[in-house]
């Protein structure tokens, strides 16, 4: 389903008398609102090609209807978003899952809809068809080195595919862990781990990056061999200059402090992007901002200051991806949320009156610190988002216009009820 | 695969000898293990039908072989445990997993396995083909009254089930819950959900029990609707005497003291049963005793504390079931060793010291009161659980004559290496 | 220290036009601010006499300077806040810290700050000079029935002062648990609890309301004799209709649902009140709104919602009061955050669109039902804050006022810098 | 108080006859447990002085009787638990509250005693009386250079006491943190804590070492400037090889696996030291073993696979200590409690059949390396540690000698019932 710009212009010219009222105010009240709206233009955020069909759990999955049964539909669905907030301007694939028939044919797709291809996502938490080994018991830390070969090739067929896309990054989250004590000896599947990584890593293009992620528990239930950022950390120093730590929100222990994290990180260099959700027990993979909003905030904050500390672009120099499971929502609208929630906070973050943070730390102003940051984040910068939106020719109110447009039904009647998207 | 008589006899023999020496060395210990030895025997810990095969979570499952492809095999794995131990004389069924052809060819099954059925589980937590409405968003605390009585007249049709085969209790596990918050009014939720147990309730015979289970959290991520002991407590006091509290024990926030929860749920008549496993995390639903070994003891150590104050019998008047997901061991191991675990922490709490404790409670000598449940945890009360085998006709070893019958082969060569139980 | 009503006008002079222009705009966004506003003027959070001081840890404790001196300093300190935001019109106080000499003058003067004498706090966690038994191993629930009867007729004296003062409620909260397992007798530990609270509640005024606070854990660290709601609401119900449930933020397991609490205990017309605070790991004790402001707008509008549901009064049938330890701020800074954090969540919850949010939840429109809430979490109602306060003659901006008041110099050339407030 | 051999070799004739057949038994059981004897003898557990009073909360204190009042009684006290135990041969102190008046007169009395002296303490969490700048807001890291270095002063001050007293090591616990978003930077936290750690390391004697431990919260509650292994590591790596990190079994978040971090900080070559305590919610300070004794068991399983993988010697080239407060039980009963539990769980880790545990492994046969893990854990080796202390001349029980000895009442005749030790 394309969207014509004429839709675009008609639904901003309906809601624009009421944006202009809101922006004019906004700008009054914070005069540096049009000095970030580039910033936030510029700032996209992939969405995994895992994320546009219904997800589920161990206990079962309720499908929603019109999901995409092919990578080319994929595709159209971010492209889709991307009309709607020009904020989604790149897919981030997961091979096996995504495998194109024809790379230049999907590379064709993928620019006529505006997209980029972001990080290559490997998968060897899952056997699949034709597989020689089983990956029960892990890939690159196995035991066997067969399996840990198998699994190596395998994500250096992943850099393959990549490289016909233009991609310029490897996503690599292991499941490898054990769940019962006794199962593992830690320092050797560490140790198998790298060894693995290793090989990875010389397969990697020069102008590519390995992001390494890391996972406190699920879906093994006592140990991770990639647990937490200080291995994820251990990891990619010895890899080399390429190698980087990924953080997913929802891959920490109860009570994290994760902006703590993420500024150390970027302060060692080694932050290399991430995977946006929220979550309230454990990898809950809920809708980005809808249980925290003043943590993502936070995160944010770290993440302007310590960029801009290394004189990082944004935009560039940092991998901005979701990667969720809609249980319960529309997938589509449950992105577009999202989005929304993540700019929202960047936005926040890019508005806290540095300066004066600065010198309520040198002083210990405790409270007029928490009074700089909450400012920012209770100032209602939806308008400057809305505003962003219109100056780059996205809609005003993305999620509303999805639902006047009826996408939801079109796609069912596109592409029937019971479509499960690959991967799913 | 059945196992004969002298199987046992000739691996009982081979042992005899280590085994007379501990349990005479444990006789001259621990004076009383001989009057525990009844208690034990009579200890049967019931068996889920879905246990039976390996299971997996979202990320995926890695089948092992020789799983049981219908309910008879269901219950000849169960009966080839029971050969073993002597101890899981039950088996847990599941509707519609489970759904029996011919009730009376089930039961005469059963009863050459010396199997009796235990708790009957209901499942509205999972689309089931040709059901008019889905339980997407919820069964028994539905907005929408026509799927909550989809719901209760499932429940309804599990208790005709288990009627017919000899069954004395409905366990009810609710996934229902929300995922976002404003998903849900939670006081809406609660009232349908009591609306709809009340419906249950009514149509349970005069001699069967209701168990409600609660959960903290998974598979929905925001809400749960019966969500902690406190919860279930309110509805099962609302519903009447036949309705009890079931605890699993993976079923809770972190750091929960779940022996105390045991301890007043006793107090005030309203604890029906368990689901045993162990976890480090969430419901990880790992091998019950692999994680908090201690833990179980003091559990257990409640439950006969409490028990004996009401002059319950230990093996009658309470569910005794396993709940457990067997991802990377062959699950009939993995069963044996939960079923000798939970009996372990049995026989521990069975030779507590009790008028001792009691004496230091009085005293609040603390450090003695930790002596005594610790010379109990510390004893090695594993010729115990030995002997009561021997006894009973069950195996010394029950692991290592699985193991050497190489039983896995076996069902592999009979059942083929791809069957998945129904339900996994 | 007493602010003249002048400085109080000459600073709204001065925000005057910034506030006129933002209170406009806000009624041009949001019509119904005008008819939450008496709402929001009504609602008084009660300061605690211990939280005007500085806290501390176990590691240690930092003082501040000019912590007030005797109870007439603590209540003039509560009346300077609510001279400067009128919306902390009463203090709750603690026995023994605060036994005042002469009840009527105290009275008295607590009337010339326009406050009021909220619930009494009774102390059997400590020791105090003089008292013939010890509270090390409980209070409450202690082993010795003269412990028992020793707390029992603290809790009749406090009841007796605060009869004195016009106070009409006692809150207790009860450290007593245990620290390692064995030392306790859950049930008898539970039953003695039971027996001496109906003592207390035996000697409660026709008038007053008993409320029993719940807490996991600390400063015992195996098990709370109350240890959560279902507890609570096991003793409360037992003990009769002036009984209620009083909820701490902080009093809960890690990522425990409180709003769903909240709602539960409404339903259950069983919640008493709440202390208010925040926290990321335990009972932290920070300044309202500082960690999770977004969990404090959910549980506001399961308040609003709730309370309205059974036609309560916002302002009378709750009880409102801060619970922390100003271990880093100002303490009267900190507060002035705490109570503005409140209101600002009451606002946001005053202001939900209740008959949306019922029609996405009877059509599980989840994603509609977040964009209900969240639309009025980002709605900037801090102009109608301060409206509420202009209205009511306090100051539109009370942290800035104080500083610029150099309040706190005053207090420590008047109090000097080493006074270390009763209790701490 | 000073125990007399007699009493000691009286103490043991009485037990002797029962303590044969258990250990004859044992011996026949598992060959191989005179093999560990030596290694059993030889494992010597610090004493913190701070231990030897009782603890408290920030809620309050209550005092047993007869707490050493000096640096001299400490040493006794510690002197007694080692002729009881022959496993308590060090005591670590903590620097102001053990300042040593004639530093000779201690080594010799230390010496009397058989007592080495273990790491010194610093202690910048607290303000000392005469000290120029306050820690407040923290000390390594503080944003004032000036208080930075009051604090490395004191630092170096400690490893100069340390010098004169024949300690070796210096460990460094910071509380250094914050309590709210915006308090700090964390970067600049981070470097500000470097500088000073590196100021600190320049200052070490040759044969010293560093170890920084690591805490998640408390008493700072939003952030930790040395707040996990990863942050401790990332200081340790770019101080030089003299610094390690200590672990402290409490400073974890929920649910870490603390025997992972273990086995990883071995591999790494960082692993100095430990301080023992159990807990349940946070850093509960519990006595070692009383509430996840399993746990202990993994973690020492870890330590003897990693140390003898890295030929390093258990006794001399890790360091063991005890970190607890001692709130509701005598401390040295608790003392005596705790190296108890961490000699039986080095036992049962020494004793794993370790041969077979790597087959295990190697074919992923993850029920037998539970089984494996499990029968070490089960087997009764009480009678092990009974034999190391006859033979080492301590005694049979030491928990009973002590009580029949009534040492707490003599304590309390010499010392009064009201002493309370220095830093408590």
């Amino acid at each position: 389903m394309q969207l014509h710009r004429s839709t675009i212009a008609d639904h901003n010219e309906s809601l624009l008398k009421d944006h202009q009222r809101r922006i004019q105010y906004l700008r009054s009240e914070v005069p540096r609102v049009d000095e970030v709206l580039p910033l936030l233009t510029d700032l996209q955020v992939a969405i995994p090609s895992w994320a546009l069909g219904t997800g589920g759990t161990r206990f079962g999955r309720f499908s929603g209807g019109g999901e995409p049964r092919s990578l080319e539909e994929k595709i159209e669905d971010v492209g889709l978003l991307h009309a709607l907030n020009q904020s989604s301007g790149s897919i981030s694939l997961h091979i096996p899952w995504d495998v194109p028939q024809h790379h230049a044919a999907i590379r064709t797709l993928a620019a006529q809809h505006g997209l980029l291809f972001d990080a290559m996502n490997s998968n060897t938490f899952q056997d699949h068809p034709g597989q020689a080994y089983s990956y029960k018991f892990g890939s690159l830390h196995h035991v066997d080195k067969a399996v840990r070969k198998q699994a190596v090739e395998h994500n250096i067929e992943v850099i393959r595919q990549g490289v016909e896309l233009g991609s310029k990054a490897l996503s690599i989250w292991l499941s490898d862990g054990s769940n019962f004590p006794g199962q593992l000896n830690f320092r050797k599947a560490f140790q198998n781990t790298l060894e693995s990584l290793q090989e990875i890593y010389a397969a990697l293009p020069a102008d590519w990056k390995l992001w390494l992620e890391y996972k406190a528990f699920e879906p093994n239930f006592y140990s991770g061999t990639v647990a937490d950022w200080g291995q994820s950390l251990l990891f990619v120093n010895k890899l080399g200059p390429k190698a980087f730590t990924l953080v997913d929100l929802g891959h920490h222990l109860p009570n994290a402090n994760i902006e703590q994290i993420v500024s150390l990180l970027l302060m060692e260099g080694r932050l290399g992007g991430f995977h946006f959700n929220d979550s309230k027990y454990g990898d809950d993979d809920l809708t980005t901002g809808s249980i925290r909003p003043y943590q993502l905030f936070l995160i944010f904050n770290e993440l302007v200051e310590g960029m801009d500390a290394r004189h990082m672009s944004h935009s560039r120099d940092m991998g901005w991806m979701i990667d969720a499971s809609h249980n319960v929502k529309d997938p589509l609208e449950d992105l577009l949320q999202s989005v929304e929630a993540i700019k929202l906070a960047y936005a926040q973050a890019l508005l806290v009156d540095r300066k004066a943070l600065q010198e309520a730390q040198a002083q210990n102003d405790v409270a007029r610190a928490q009074e700089i940051l909450q400012a920012s984040f209770r100032t209602d910068l939806r308008p400057l988002l809305a505003e962003a939106r219109l100056q780059a020719g996205a809609a005003l109110d993305p999620l509303q216009l999805f639902r006047q447009l009826h996408v939801r039904n079109s796609l069912i009647k596109e592409r029937g009820n019971t479509a499960v998207a690959t991967g799913l």
